[in-house]
């Protein structure tokens, strides 16, 4: 059985549906241009709950939730859930998914979690491993923000090249039959550290992670870029987006033409005072499975490569001077 | 196509190969009753590097280069690395992995990470997206201590229910072909929060997780505990392992005759003042890839159900009164 295509791609047998997803974003995500496409906006950043670190469970929790009824099914047809986030010991998940009952698998691929979820849950079920899995992620601004960087009390400056963690999560639910977009492909990223030390410029640190992993994929299935309706990376915003069309020039794909980001889909940067764009898990996750899956789902996209990017750093490395690397991992899904 | 076993355990058709592993442990571990079994003892707890972090990163890479090594392939032979750590952005394995040059998928599962990469390995080599995988995983009790608890200059008191955070990593490589033991099933485990909240008291947190998983593989092979030679749980120490024998006994299946702990054989701990027992994703690691692996070759254990357990609390969840999730997955390896 070999289902490889090319060094780093495998190609599913039977591409696995995105029967369901669902989205879920803070009060700042519901004010931006893709307010439309997500089932619930959630004003209060506490939702009820003790701490911003609950309500990002609670995101996790009532998304998946959302995802699992869409989907028509119960918690107990589900041989999976795929998932991960930002917050240390990933206990957004952990806490998120506490009662769901399902066998989990932890992962861990920072803001790359949601293509990286989608990927190896495509793998579980094409492989016979699983008929419905749900892959989900989650990120929250106010417990990102005093996690990785100050008390938001603070009130510290951000500079222009910062990007905005997205408060919101996203599930999809992945299954061996029914009617959805399918995953068609999955090309697994390396870890790429070009010696950004600048943790308010993640875009930068994880762009040279998106070329490879797009490049990679080029190359092994000979495809172009034009060959998609869209290419979306995951969060690189404004700063990341320009350095991975560059790179990618210079090996020869010019993406200019159908490239986007979810970080700049999510905020209307202008307007909304979000410097270089979103980031954060729910930044991908909410853009995929709110707007994306709709355009897809309506054939105004019929083909996107879908490449998730993560900034693999934690405060005690970047303390310690160490340089952040990346990481994308990259899922093709057709209409 | 259905490679599943009951409700929560897939048989591989094709047992995916360990063909090698690697083990490389500390000083205090390398003390211990196991210390024969381990390819390297490091007495420095900074290995030469700047911090304990990075030197916990070296112990990964190493044993990582070890395992590669003794397996005969070169890194570009490998399509994925599966791995994950208790530090915060599982940074232990990203900045270890960070110059593998191979995909990598980023796993969390706190201590239990060598059975899930164990598990998540074998599925992607037995169906076909891979044919040659490497499973790993790392502690160092200064980077978990200072993490989790106490900086180690306070010298905090730590109550007999406390366990050890093992310094050392193991590593497996896991392939289609070749010679070696053999994974056979996989029982995948679900979170498990019985409420308790005491982060010195890890042992009884996870029981119920590991007393889960077990019970629910038994029901779906219809296997009894002597059907294995060993039951080896990931890291429950003693106070664990007496609820988990206690649990299972109330649920019909006695493990006291065949069943350890890798928490109770990697160090004596009445000797080595270790109190509970080892704990971290490096104990079961380390005890697996170095110990039992080596039993396993030597046919001195035939059939063994290893079921690494993991905490997935956090800092910030115990701080907040929150209890401490479990999860456990368990992986039948045939000699």
């Amino acid at each position: 059985m070999n289902k490889r295509t090319g060094k780093q791609t495998v190609t599913f047998g039977t591409p696995p549906v995105i029967t369901a997803t669902a989205a879920i974003v803070g009060s700042k995500e519901g004010q931006g241009p893709l307010r439309a496409y997500f089932d619930q906006i959630v004003e209060d950043t506490m939702w009820e709950m003790d701490s911003w670190e609950q309500a990002e469970s609670k995101f996790q929790r009532v998304t998946f939730a959302n995802a699992l009824a869409k989907s028509g099914h119960k918690a107990d047809d589900l041989q999976y859930i795929l998932g991960g986030d930002l917050l240390n010991q990933c206990a957004g998940t952990s806490y998120g998914q506490r009662e769901a009952g399902i066998p989990f698998l932890g992962l861990y691929g920072a803001c790359s979690t949601m293509a990286l979820s989608l990927a190896v849950a495509s793998m579980l079920v094409d492989g016979g491993y699983a008929t419905c899995t749900a892959a989900v992620t989650s990120s929250h601004f106010c417990s990102a923000e005093r996690q990785f960087r100050f008390p938001l009390e603070y009130g510290g400056q951000r500079p222009p090249t910062a990007q905005w963690t997205v408060t919101g999560a996203g599930c999809a639910i992945v299954e061996q039959a029914g009617n959805g977009p399918r995953v068609e492909t999955y090309t697994a990223g390396k870890i790429k550290d070009m010696g950004i030390k600048d943790a308010n410029n993640m875009g930068a640190a994880m762009a040279p992670a998106a070329a490879d992993t797009l490049a990679a994929h080029f190359q092994d299935t000979g495809r172009q870029p034009a060959d998609y309706d869209l290419i979306l990376t995951g969060d690189l915003g404004s700063v990341g987006s320009d350095i991975l069309i560059d790179m990618l020039k210079e090996q020869g794909y010019d993406i200019s033409q159908n490239h986007n980001d979810c970080g700049l889909l999510i905020f209307d940067s202008q307007k909304q005072d979000t410097h270089a764009g979103g980031s954060g898990c729910g930044c991908s996750a909410a853009t995929f499975c709110g707007y994306i899956y709709d355009q897809l789902k309506r054939q105004n996209i019929k083909k996107v490569l879908f490449a998730a990017t993560g900034a693999l750093m934690s405060t005690t490395t970047v303390q310690q001077g160490e340089s952040i690397p990346g990481i994308a991992h990259a899922v093709s899904i057709l209409a």
